[in-house]
């Protein structure tokens, strides 16, 4: 179906998610009485030089809204081109399942205080169902060669290596919006939950080795790196998120109560051994997440 | 100056900063040999109910860039109109001083590793000059009734009392972008480092009465606010960010390497009383920063 016929025939049935920083929104709908999924984002500025900041190239009608000496407020209508300066991207997915529709549908966040026995009673058996063929992709990625065109770093020591390879989210081009991610070979740690003060030593050369390669390949200094891991993980493999200090929007991904600075981790451990066995883990869960799910009936038993 | 004026006479000299994550831009620029800042921002797509939601209503001409398989990407121009639907904010200072100009600038950001002996040498000078006439308007809050009718909650108690206002980055009606701040009543906290055991009963006191008293008053529930402190915070009195776990868009401010969640303040304090004397804090700060500068100077001192 053509994308003209697609936009017409789209029936919006619900609003799915809006979000006023990114100035996007996702719609469903039905397109000849299939699920469909439209979403829209309005297009950044174009501007690389300063001739291109010329008022009149941007601004079509403008009015004033208030003003209170130095500073103006007021709304204006923008220059547009479909050609040349579009003003969304807009994307479909057409039929769309249940899975996608989830995926896309605004979910409540939650806070979580994880306790050591939340953790070995709920959350440990979880991470154990989340193994085997769920990150197989991680194991072909690690010793099949698998996406080995896209690596940046290749270290095969079963112990010590890792591969560093771009992450998804990052376009590969675009330094200030660097975003890559080191998956170690050693099978062993699931989470920051199982690193104790024996990974000391492994860490600090894994941290010291990727900020090296980086800062050589990329031409960005290792003091604008920040290196962090997540917990909860996206998936059960010790891997470690490196990206540019200066990212203009990382959302919820680098958020205090997801994200675990890796400097910090490793201070931790060094100043108490089994910090991350011994401590309470605070981090925001989606109400989405099959983790909240066990945590919610754990709520039950026990209140 | 009448806005339609100053629009045709703004002749840019300088990209200051484009954000594409935000869809903004900033532009220095002269008008009539003064300087001027003009700042636009697109505007969020204004969808409160299913009906508007037409892509008709929306889309003003749209264009296939590729599909595969159910996913299919397209550019659109949008319906816009200057009264009802226009397409971006655009603020002027004019004329701007050199300060407006640093605030607005892009700085890169660097990763501080502050040790114990670099705090004592370097920040907690720097923290001394910030006191005094720089705080003054803290404690017009605190025990000058300044403000205080947007008070949402003040316990006037010196040692565990504090006074709880919404932030200026809050519109006050949008829950979910719900974000206040608690200021303490004790002068004695500059900033986290000053944290040890000794504190653990105010804190938790502090961090549940918050959480009552806000969960009572908006509706959000207690385990869907975030509360963290900043390290380097923006004033040097003890104060606590509350916000909604939902909230679409805090930028920096609740980075990992700029917040840290109070609930980790309180519980790394019970596992090891100094804590916050005894570790090295990582932490972002601007080249702009004028710690930054005390930093770079010790840097050369010292290597």
């Amino acid at each position: 179906m053509k994308v003209e016929e697609l936009a017409a025939k789209f029936t919006p049935t619900e609003v799915l998610k809006t979000d006023t920083q990114t100035k996007s929104v996702v719609i469903l709908g039905t397109v000849d009485g299939e699920n469909a999924i439209c979403s829209l984002e309005k297009t950044a500025f174009s501007i690389s030089e300063v001739g291109d900041a010329l008022l009149s190239k941007l601004v079509d009608g403008i009015q004033l809204i208030n003003d209170n000496d130095v500073y103006l407020w007021s709304m204006a209508a923008l220059v547009q081109d479909l050609e040349k300066s579009p003003g969304a991207k807009v994307n479909f997915i057409h039929p769309a399942s249940e899975t996608h529709i989830r995926k896309y549908r605004s979910q409540a966040h939650h806070w979580v205080a994880e306790t050591p026995e939340v953790y070995r009673k709920i959350v440990r058996p979880f991470i154990d169902t989340q193994k085997g063929d769920r990150i197989q992709w991680v194991y072909n990625i690690l010793f099949k060669g698998k996406e080995s065109e896209t690596f940046i770093h290749h270290d095969t020591d079963p112990q010590d290596g890792y591969v560093l390879l771009p992450d998804m989210k990052w376009d590969r081009s675009t330094l200030e919006a660097l975003y890559l991610v080191t998956i170690v070979n050693r099978t062993d740690i699931s989470s920051v939950r199982d690193i104790d003060g024996s990974h000391v030593d492994f860490l600090m050369r894994v941290r010291d080795n990727i900020k090296q390669v980086v800062s050589e390949k990329y031409l960005v200094a290792e003091d604008q790196l920040r290196l962090f891991v997540h917990y909860q993980p996206s998936y059960y493999h010790f891997h470690i998120h490196v990206v540019n200090i200066n990212h203009p929007g990382l959302g919820a991904g680098i958020n205090a109560g997801k994200a675990i600075l890796l400097d910090d981790v490793i201070d931790n451990v060094r100043m108490v051994y089994d910090y991350y066995q011994r401590r309470t883990m605070y981090y925001q869960l989606g109400g989405n997440h099959k983790l909240w799910e066990k945590l919610e009936e754990l709520k039950e038993l026990c209140c």
